[in-house]
């Protein structure tokens, strides 16, 4: 029967999202395993939930940032939504398996129908990979591992080579607390009903200068002037932990016992003692009230990790903190919780840079796949035979491919070893097959033998193998 | 500022979705770790599409089955609808990077507005496990290679334990060819405009018998009695792949030069040497002319992986077939493509109840966690002491945990540890601490020894966990 060619179809990705390939999928596939592994170093255990929740579940939980829900189409039944964070499903999975307490880590899409910034890296879809600590535990203790969890994955990314530690190597985490930041403000004499307002307001300091921040404190949320000087002279102090620390407790008007600075003050104290003994990880960390993250269900510690060249930041790579009454808002029942989530799609580009300028110094490709060796053939050996031999490769666990053509010339399979940063060449020619042989080669160092096929040829495979990775 | 408790949400998961527990994530990632280590040892490569598609690219690519796609609600924009299957979106790749060789494989979410039968294994919201081979090659190399390795998952699947045998290690796949059920079809009387329709009905023939698939020739599709009685003494045939290639040949009412039989016919002759070749993988394989496949998109080889209890067929677990006009169908560009799907769904349950058999045989827990250390204190010992050891551990690469608490019981650690199988305790009381040592008990054997902290500490662990992986 033959058809006439279809209509041919428009062929465009959907705005804001993104293919990836073969090669930037290694790089992706690298990430998540070393972040997995950081995860799973901690006890932590994964989870999944569906890309798509109840409209209701969603609704309300993200403030002015709700109009970028995805929606599904009323096709009949319940009205969906595609998930905006990782956050408020993990909260949803507590409260409909009763869980008080999980270690859980997650990586996932989610998606946000925001004006599209490919160049600054803002996707319509993107991955989050989030390490959340659920449990009434006592004070600190969860909050200390998962900022631990976050300086190793930074610290084991930077350990990768030279090049990963250019990019990943420098960066500080801010720590603040929003109880403190409350404090702070209601001492400068802002309403309690603009705390929330504030605190946006203030979160913008890291991308604008203090006096847009206070122009917009005083314009837009029409504080007093003098109210928005006292904020500067608080929000723009950052310090080492225990330095900001004394001062804060110095300071008499804020520690009056009038706005509940003390018990904050308490708690970063307590962390600090927690991060020193956690292997120094405090020294990474800055005390820093400008710190004061968008989002309104933070309670309790707030922090972020923002990438340094000296002292000129260059953007998040992580962030996270307390969140204690989010689970309580779907069941009623309090489950206090504390989550870093990192800046995965950041990280990505950065690693992906690294490794290309690692292959490149190695004078080796990006690697795609992960073929060991390459059966070849010359003269006049069918494929037959070579996928006889690949499949001795393939039984011994060795990833192994063969040219798909009758009988390719020497060079063109050389040439797809090389293109595709395949080791080994292992040779059949009329001669080998005749006395059960195979000719071996290394391409990294020219080395050649001839070996008898089986145990022989696997051996000698394995150990050109093992030297491989040893470099 | 004291906020009254929000109204409680609906915590309900979306129909035909399912959240994971962490137990089953553990089973998954195992799944997904022996599916991608077999598809890398053939050399594919993954590549990643967005979750959603322009509506366009899915439209009429599915039959009747369209009124099943998920569309994305209008918010302003291009029209959006999710993914109905993996291989759609991997042509659209393919045409849209203008790429025409590529041995892909890709794990993902596809979505179907179907009404959902959990018992049976079907969801709106799936896994999908392909492998596809796209290029223009030699006659039949990529579609063995593809068969080998859908044999070798399964294979792989059945090797792990007795327990995964029983349930994996029994199973046919089933082959056809698309142009050799058109010659049938054809040379029994059946009409051009109709094969595709009388194909769907032979298509039941796995789950209805043939008089009801007869009745249906007859009543819906309007065929003749006399065409459906020759169709059946056809595809009710199934041998053993070259005695029914011989007896076809022998066919000269269906060889006659006027169906195409012949060239579909050397086709599979062609399959049949190069599978003998792949590790005798043709012994798993019968020649099966009732399998049909529902799906219209394939022109060649067709396949199907069914669970067997002696002659009791259990359900499929895999399929797929060379479909070489749908790339051609976005771009006007030829794209030859070979795929195989896993039954992954399928084969997460069969997977899940082998390990909770297995587990509950060596009287050990499904294991959620990597943790291999628990670091107990007991008397006076406090939590900073505990996270200083932890952190000895994490550096040394040794998932660790400690209970969070300020001196919790030990029948408490110990217990914690039992219930998610964490292998070792390593104890720090008050004399240990004095004396700089640790003192480490294996659980599964009793032992307990007391270490010097630091180097001989982290041999001891090392070596006891190498002992437990080896059990």
């Amino acid at each position: 029967m033959a058809s006439a060619p279809g209509p041919h179809r428009t062929i465009k990705v959907p705005k804001g999202a993104r293919d990836f390939l073969p090669e930037q999928m290694a790089v992706r596939q690298r990430v998540f395993d070393v972040v997995t592994r950081v995860f799973e170093r901690h006890g932590a255990v994964t989870i999944d939930t569906p890309v798509f929740e109840l409209k209701e579940t969603l609704l309300g939980q993200y403030g002015e940032e709700s109009k970028l829900i995805y929606d599904l189409a009323d096709q009949g039944g319940e009205l969906l939504s595609l998930r905006y964070d990782l956050t408020v499903p993990f909260a949803r999975f507590l409260a409909t398996y009763k869980i008080t307490n999980l270690k859980r880590y997650q990586l996932g899409r989610v998606y946000r129908r925001d004006q599209p910034a490919i160049s600054r890296g803002r996707f319509r879809e993107f991955y989050q990979c989030d390490l959340d600590i659920a449990g009434d535990y006592p004070c600190m203790v969860a909050d200390a591992e998962a900022l631990r969890v976050l300086i190793e994955v930074l610290d084991e990314f930077a350990g990768l080579s030279e090049h990963h530690r250019r990019r990943l190597g420098s960066y500080q985490i801010k720590l603040s607390h929003r109880q403190l930041l409350d404090a702070v403000l209601s001492l400068c004499g802002v309403p309690a009903d603009k705390l929330r307002s504030v605190c946006s307001s203030i979160d913008k300091l890291d991308k604008e200068p203090w006096e847009a921040v206070r122009r917009e404190m005083i314009e837009v949320k029409q504080l007093a002037p003098q109210t928005a000087e006292r904020i500067g002279e608080y929000v723009t102090r950052s310090d080492a932990p225990w330095a900001l620390l004394e001062a804060l407790r110095a300071d008499t008007a804020l520690c009056c016992g009038r706005y509940g600075a003390e018990a904050a003050l308490d708690e970063m104290q307590r962390l600090f003692e927690f991060l020193e003994a956690m292997g120094g990880a405090l020294s990474r960390c800055v005390f820093c009230l400008s710190l004061a993250r968008g989002l309104d269900y933070y309670t309790g510690l707030i922090f972020e990790a923002v990438l340094t060249d000296g002292n000129t930041p260059l953007g998040s790579v992580g962030a996270g903190g307390r969140y204690d009454k989010l689970v309580e808002d779907f069941c009623g029942r309090r489950v206090p919780c504390v989550g870093a989530s990192l800046g995965i799609e950041r990280i990505f580009s950065l690693v992906e840079e690294a490794e290309r300028e690692w292959a490149a110094a190695r004078n080796r490709p990006i690697r795609a796949s992960k073929t060991r060796v390459l059966v070849a053939g010359i003269g006049r050996v069918n494929l037959t035979e070579r996928m006889r031999l690949c499949d001795e490769l393939w039984r011994a666990q060795i990833p192994a491919e063969f040219v798909y053509a009758p009988k390719p010339k020497m060079p063109r399979q050389l040439q797809y070893a090389l293109e595709t940063g395949i080791p080994l060449l292992a040779i059949l020619g009329e001669d080998e097959l005749a006395q059960n042989r195979v000719a071996l080669k290394r391409l990294s160092t020219q080395q050649q033998v001839t070996v008898e096929r089986g145990a022989a040829f696997l051996q000698q495979v394995r150990e050109w193998l093992a030297a491989e990775e040893d470099e």
